[in-house]
């Protein structure tokens, strides 16, 4: 162990804690070699049906210990292990004499690739059939595939990088902080950071040189490892932990800046079941609620109006005379369950998602307006609804026309793409509202896929050329008086909400435990603070400079109070 | 025959002709069942051998016949056929027992979707595969794949789209202009109509209604087909003829607006043997030297510097005083020949390619400068360098530190990501020219796959939101007193140059054949001029609305005279 003094990494929230580091890792699989089968075809294809079947058994097995949200990730995980086509693949390419560990380890692999880009929901289960492949390998290599972690005290989590089926076996009680070397802000770590309000930094190269009980102080508002600390940095960040419990008692409000201008504070959900912690942790709404779950479960149809209706009342329910923004369906093809089918487009990301596959797909899209129109009916929240992957004036007009035709007030488009940003004045006079979703637009801004480790780098919503579009659309909706959200994870971090506030946006929707801290960082700064936190940023050369400068302008502005 | 009078697409350069209409068509294969072989699977592979050998050496017999630069697309495209890893993949495919139809068909699909989106180049060879693809499957299926014509006079050819091969067999003496249904301006038909200097429009459905035989006035500078002209439209038609013949005449003088402002007409070249050519058309120096054929006529190893320095030598001989702008390799992946080798990234177009690429293999890189270095030391030529797909103000900083370090002395990036031409003052102090890609910028700003057939329609250059970015890059040159250039297809179309210049373009790259339709338009209107026309373009909400308001102000304009 080499010795680190301070690391750095992305902070998920703002949150602050100290303790002693405990490495955590699954030994990986080792990458299937490409020598030929030695046994005959029919003998890997029992190997591989072998393994599968005890993977999904472990699946189901920690899914059924589980709490509510993690059964359903796991219990997915278990049927796409189950799912016959995968078996089929297998057989195909074990008919080349390969051997069951490349079988499979290519077949997940080709079936990762059909999902990984079709849309933000499929995306994440990518990343899980990936680990699936690793376990069903180390099945086949005979290793063991479990984490068990119980050190008897709390502990800093140090690791590669987790997935879901690691978390699901952690008790978390004991988990202070998480600290990965690999991974982003939309890594399953920084997901489940934000579920479950654990303080994280991810993407921190170089913990891996931490020793095991090292003390360290966890930073995620500066994105700050400290090992070892003296006593003065200690008392510092005890005394910023105290600060934070304070400000958490204080009853939450409506979300404002210090000169009261508001920013509406809400919900980004997947499914109905989310609302009610979504209410208690203080979301005045909900600014994303996504639809792709209800078409998920489904293995061969899509919803019925009548299912999808349910859903939908049972999340404008739990929010009466407030607002509730639904998505309309992103997925990539016209099929709900498109990667069960071969893939045919290139580049799935460039291609026919979002509105462009509904349009395709005309009773799709008609079913869910239907559905949400009556749900509508039957609730008192006000109900808005846009469209994901809208490109041009003309896609607008249509969605909201659709929209309004069943008779849903308020229509609107995510920005998402480039193209609508540069055009927002445009955009923003044919519809009611706009709702900026910086993952995707920061991956066509940059032409860096969200998904792609060797691009990673380039996936940073502080980029300045991502915040002069932020400002554009911002500009946009304070001329035409139309409301501009902010739904991607960027509205989840403290500092930069007050950036896109400063640059015009009215709410910002996020994962309701970031809700808090940025809630309090609103509150710090003015609208006129914000815009020049904001320009400081706009003006940088990069990303990494972005963040810097609107930290040393906000910390300028309240040291000068 | 349905009667059909006018008919809309998209004209290629701004030639007018009359003539007769000839249909030509190739009976496309059918789609390959998808039923089960009852022949076996060695049955199957030798008759597959056999159809990829007859395909092969009809290719290798046509090259044989054909001009220099057909041939090479010929040869290239029977090595392909005889590539032996297409062979694997259909031997493997055979194995779960199907077709032998089914296999070549869905390995071609599979080569082609890998090579896609590795790069312009690259990219057309895709659809060279979807056409050997087809002759595959004709060849098994006992069909002719021939194409032959000669009415004995000279024709209209009017056909869906146009292959590589389809045209090898063509008389093009005989071709008074192509028309198209399908295809866009990227299109193999656009191309060749470019190179050629033949009137053409693309992308023009219902051209299917006309009757061989039928008179039609093809007009590409309006995009329009009239069919059965009477006497005052045929005599319009003939005298806007006589003035492009009478306007060719006078000799190729370097590219100015009407008020003198220089605006550089260069060439884009693909291969050292078309310098000639651009000389002989009135190009003024290059603008796009692309050098992946250097990559791609290896097998597996990179060229060596020594070659690479004599194809180098000899472009910049043929241009001594004059400005060459040579591009660094912009491949997709770090093996030259990456469409050889499995694919892994899921979006390939928003991966690690061009420079990204480059940096991850610096040998590459490093070889390629020292060649380009000492190719300019043996010539009188002005060797520009850039770099394609660059995105940051680091990597603009990194490449032009780098170009600079071996003796070069004019460094630039591509504008082809949107995140450079919104941070274009930040770039263009750290470099000393900028040249827009606007087919790889249209694609991002759009979020659609320049490829894909789905969201084509998107694909166009003319849309408000690129000539914004178009608009941000030509200021900050302004601004920076930087140069401008634009080497996409935009660049080739006459009324879009005028507006590219009124956006600050200060030098515009196209196919040779292009330079003198776009050096007329240039002089007829003044920088005032140019800057009316593209502020008409920039408020429109649509491209087509764009082109539209542009054509009205430049009428508007030369009417007032």
């Amino acid at each position: 162990m080499i010795e680190v003094r301070e690391l750095v990494g992305v902070g998920i929230g703002s949150g602050v804690v100290v303790g002693p580091v405990l490495h955590v890792s699954r030994q990986a699989a080792s990458a299937p070699a490409d020598t030929p089968s030695t046994i005959g075809a029919d003998a890997e294809l029992a190997r591989a049906r072998e393994a599968l079947a005890s993977v999904s058994a472990q699946l189901r097995e920690r899914a059924a210990g589980a709490d509510e949200s993690t059964r359903d990730v796991l219990e997915a995980q278990a049927l796409m292990t189950d799912d016959p086509a995968l078996l089929d693949s297998v057989t195909v390419k074990l008919g080349a004499g390969v051997t069951a560990e490349k079988a499979v380890s290519d077949a997940f692999a080709e079936f990762a690739a059909m999902l990984a880009d079709a849309g933000e929901y499929f995306a994440e289960r990518a990343a899980d059939l990936h680990d699936l492949a690793d376990r069903a390998v180390a099945a086949l290599q005979g290793r063991s595939t479990e984490l068990v972690i119980d050190p008897g005290h709390p502990y800093v989590l140090v690791a590669r990088d987790l997935a879901p089926a690691d978390t699901a076996v952690l008790d978390l009680d004991r988990v202070l902080a998480f600290v990965t070397s690999e991974g982003g802000p939309t890594s399953h770590t920084a997901i489940l950071a934000r579920q479950r309000g654990i303080v994280a930094i991810v993407g921190a190269p170089g913990v891996e040189g931490l020793a095991d009980g090292t003390q360290v102080i966890v930073d995620a508002e500066r994105g700050r490892v400290f090992a070892d600390p003296d006593a003065a940095e200690l008392a510092d960040a005890e005394s910023r932990i105290a600060a934070r419990a304070a400000a958490a008692d204080v009853p939450a409000g409506p979300g404002a800046l210090a000169d009261g201008t508001p920013v509406k504070l809400l919900a980004n959900l997947g499914k109905p079941g989310e609302a009610a912690e979504a209410v208690r942790l203080g979301a005045e709404g909900v600014g994303l609620f996504r639809t792709e779950f209800l078409f998920l479960d489904r293995l061969t149809t899509a919803p019925t109006v009548a299912d999808q209706q349910e859903s939908y009342r049972e999340v404008l329910a739990a929010f009466p005379g407030k607002r509730v923004v639904v998505r309309l369906l992103d997925a990539g093809a016209d099929k709900p369950l498109a990667f069960l089918n071969p893939g045919e487009e290139e580049n799935p990301a460039l291609g026919r998602r979002g509105l462009r596959a509904l349009r395709a797909t005309a009773s799709v899209l008609a079913d869910q307006l239907t559905a949400l129109a009556a749900a509508q009916a039957q609730t008192e929240a006000e109900l808005w609804v846009m469209a994901p992957m809208v490109a041009t004036v003309e896609e607008t007009a249509f969605v909201t026309r659709a929209i309004h035709d069943v008779g849903i007030r308020t229509a609107g488009v995510m920005v998402e793409i480039p193209s609508v940003a540069l055009i927002a004045d445009r955009v923003l006079s044919r519809t009611d509202f706009a709702s900026i979703g910086t993952n995707d637009l920061t991956q066509y801004t940059m032409a860096a896929d969200r998904q792609l480790g060797s691009v990673a780098a380039l996936q940073d919503p502080w980029h300045p050329a991502v915040l002069r579009l932020v400002k554009e659309v911002g500009a946009a909706g304070a001329a035409l008086g139309k409301p501009v959200g902010v739904c991607g994870e960027a509205a989840a971090d403290p500092l930069l909400a007050v950036v896109l506030a400063g640059l015009g946006v009215t709410s910002l929707s996020m994962s309701p435990t970031a809700l808090a801290d940025v809630r309090v960082s609103l509150a710090r700064y003015s609208l006129d603070d914000a815009a020049a936190i904001a320009e400081a940023a706009l003006a940088a050369d990069e990303a990494a400079d972005a963040r810097q400068a609107a930290r040393a302008a906000a910390d300028t502005i309240t040291a000068g109070r």
